[in-house]
């Protein structure tokens, strides 16, 4: 299949979308990204990258890190996990409390906050520090060695953090965290605030690059230097909890529409995965009611319409 | 493959969970089941048919009716359906008014209880008759005449309806149902009372015979007979959501275990679909907490384990 | 204390809300009632009455009926009833199935819809006709024998029922109806339909009648005719319910502000109780978002101001 | 009325009550009491004070301090308190985030644990010291300049205090906290860490003195000396809230069996009030699964019917 072809299909017929919805305003460093952008990448499992549109420019990982730290604990960890959060989707917007106390402290799945939350706190006692593991782990499989944390975002997501802080300090209450609430935040935040760059000085693309540090999950649980992270049960697994959990309270609406496994972030961006195949990375700062970029949602719904590649 | 061998080895492994788990209690006629049952067969995409253990032997079809009400009316009447239910997943146990509340009257999905209500009342609509549509489809697809509502548990049913009426009012009350409320709740029943039971004189077997009647949904949507009931797209859809609503307030986990669509019944059975190879038909009638059968749900995480054939 | 001069200040106080709010619209009935009305009654625990305004006109008592079958079964049945329905405000609006469904088919108090169903089923076991009890009930204390059942208001509300049908039915589900849903319905939509008629052909005063009909709970339990209809002590219970649940999820303000027992209706009616004292009953059809007529709200508050007689 | 016989008959009726329920386990400073105790002081609005049982020990106000604040702020600030929080009973259990997240981060009433900590920030906003101000109050108002904050109780419920933090974030998080919340958290803590202790070396009685300290809402606003703290209106308006919302979520049920205004604390005391008449003031630190005293609600119902003071 050729797929830059593919992929300018795509860009050409979702660009009546491009710049609806809205840019996430809670905080001033995502508030001021330029609405009408869109770029699209794919990766191969082989480690091949090719994209369109905005693919090269910079932006924030936001909740699509949540994919990477919940890999990176089953790949240590494996099911022990699951005695502390659940991976039933939320049925809730994705910051909802109520689930939250009525099942006492255990968050319904690891990609709404609360869940990361627990997830982060587990990476953190597991390495030490979970913000610079992931970070770790996106340079190493995307080859960017120039992914960083942004500390503009980071110290803006504190300083509007108190929604988060707020479900530390339950789930502290009911005894599901084991590391303070200030380090659980921190991490978190740093987590959040990557932001994907392009290599410097040599240009780059942030939407490949991103693609290709998903490849494990195509490669069914296989790194891009061809170890093994996750077996391959894991990577189903992992596919599994993005399809059901993995675009907030849309969940449904995404494997309806789309039909793959896929992670978004505020930030606008959304990985997707067709197993045994390829990642996708598409990024489009508008976004709908529920979170997720527009445009990008569109071109995904219009890549498995185009390519069939849909797991269903 | 040689599918006989997979499922023998399949309902070997199983062997310790048959019994464990508890047969529905809500109606004489489902309590009366002996729970040391279990069968699975398997109808690929040709619409050959083979199965294991108690596979010959009848059972109710129950909430598995809704996949075929929801694709009956997705036939007929496209995407307006939406305008009427949702397609998350409901975050919530199955027949839940809470949500129906804040949401005015617009079930979560098809495959809640509130959720199947609608379709039903939208099938008698497009159809005159939903309940016979629904069973004239089945027989057609698999080839068996003999099915046939169980008009004891229809009665059982209705008597002690009260929960389903409450939700049908409810949704009348917001103008969600177009016919009278008794003529739903009627066709409703008679959906859920469809027993499998094998063709006579000649014997034959109901696992196969379910699988077989939801072979469209692994053709990408064609019938038996080559015709189409729904567009590729359409069949993929329906796919999707089996694969997040489908299994009560468990699809997150079922997901996560099985990795295919599926649609299980209070009854015991399960329907599973390999999009583009086989749909599979497990019945054993002892449940988990959450309504899907213990030995069931088992035997389908062994079956993908075993042949890679999940959708991750 | 003069208190035809009190009820005219009153009703020159609240001048600029009469008309303010919105009639209730759920049924032609109510829905074609003139909004700009309001009258006011007293009657003192020797059985005088006195009104101002609008006293002498017609109007339906709706909810109102709620205070006089919880005192009816009281005063048969004693504290039997609490095993099937609480007495905590319920915190969300009057119709609300959240708190029944987490709450196991108990509602909250016997003045949400829920829980008068409730109210009215024992009613009608313990009578025989719960509808025609109280309305025998009526007619005596106030010594109107015209009060009757408005036909057209009750087929009204049984035609827009299915909100209270869903009610029903979910009581029904957990065995807390002990009669048939259907006839449980039928008497309390007779018992919401009671109509304040002047008694004829004399004239008379649909406001004093009601007030006179409720003075038992300012009697601390004793009838018009002296004879005891609830102990001391069951008469101030029936106060408490009132105050903390009489008048839907507004009760903390009407205790607030007016500082009296009182129950409400969609009607524009407020009934009051000034124990030791007196009763009150105020008549204004325009309701606020609540429920409350706005301009009998008032008329309370400024009343308690101008005597003192807040129970706080 | 020989109010030192009514305490010893109802101190008499009560004492197979005490040591039923369970002491509060969450610091361990409460944990520690003796269940086994049971004081009562009754003090009327000439403020002369008496007492029987355990009157002479001291114990931790908790919560009954948030009848202080709100008295207090309603003192120096008026109805706009109520912009910021509501005054309907909560119908939930008293930590509960789930009607704060509804309710967009206007908790209920002032009394549950959210709602008092916007009363504590208002309270601080006003006088630069909330906490403070409080027991300067207390002082006051009880004659005894040795009440103090228990150092051991304000740490433990800061060490326990996650649940509180949480609530304080989250509101800050909807923009309804002025002062930061470490120092919101930090007055309220130290607040409900007030310790009722006796005069020293006088010895004393801190159930009087607690009684003596609430006996400006027996006297329709007016404070110890004479001046005046409240209105009549507005000490109407207090004892209104302590009715409907005193009690945690079993308001409903002490107004029905007390019938009068009360607040509690699970150091297992409880203050009420006899409008016009006197307060009382009961401790026993049995709790029953809502958070109030058994001893301690039952004491105060026999007072009432025993005196026939309830207000209804």
């Amino acid at each position: 299949m050729d797929y830059q072809a593919v992929l300018e299909e795509v860009a050409a017929h979702v660009e009546p979308q491009i710049g609806r919805g809205r840019v996430a305003q809670y905080i001033p460093a995502l508030a001021s990204v330029d609405a009408d952008r869109f770029g699209i990448a794919l990766a191969d499992v082989d480690g091949r990258g090719t994209g369109v549109g905005d693919w090269e420019r910079p932006f924030s990982m936001q909740s699509i890190s949540k994919a990477f730290s919940l890999a990176l604990v089953l790949a240590d960890d494996g099911e022990k996990l699951w005695r502390r959060v659940g991976r039933e989707p939320s049925g809730n917007p994705f910051n909802s409390l109520v689930q939250l106390e009525y099942e006492h402290g255990i968050p319904r799945n690891p990609f709404i906050n609360a869940g990361a939350l627990v997830v982060t706190d587990r990476l953190h006692t597991l390495t030490g520090d979970a913000s610079t593991t992931m970070l770790d782990f996106l340079r190493a499989e995307s080859g960017n060695p120039d992914l960083a944390f942004d500390q503009d975002v980071a110290a803006s997501e504190t300083a509007h953090g108190d929604r988060n802080a707020a479900l530390a300090h339950f789930m502290a209450a009911y005894g599901n965290l084991d590391n303070p609430v200030p380090t659980v935040l921190e991490h978190y935040f740093w987590q959040c605030s990557i932001e994907m760059i392009p290599q410097l000085p040599l240009g780059g693309a942030p939407c490949r690059d991103l693609a290709l540090a998903g490849g494990f999950l195509a490669r069914h649980g296989l790194r891009a230097d061809g170890s093994r992270l996750l077996s391959r049960s894991e990577a189903k697994r992992v596919n599994a909890v993005m399809l059901t959990c993995g675009t907030y309270d849309a969940a449904g609406d995404f494997a309806y529409r789309v039909g793959l496994p896929g992670k978004s972030g505020v930030g606008g961006g959304i990985v997707a995965v067709v197993p045994g195949r390829c990642t996708l990375c598409v990024w489009s700062p508008g976004l709908d009611a529920r979170g997720n970029s527009v445009a990008g949602v569109a071109a995904l719904d219009h890549f498995t319409t185009l390519t069939g590649w849909s797991v269903f």
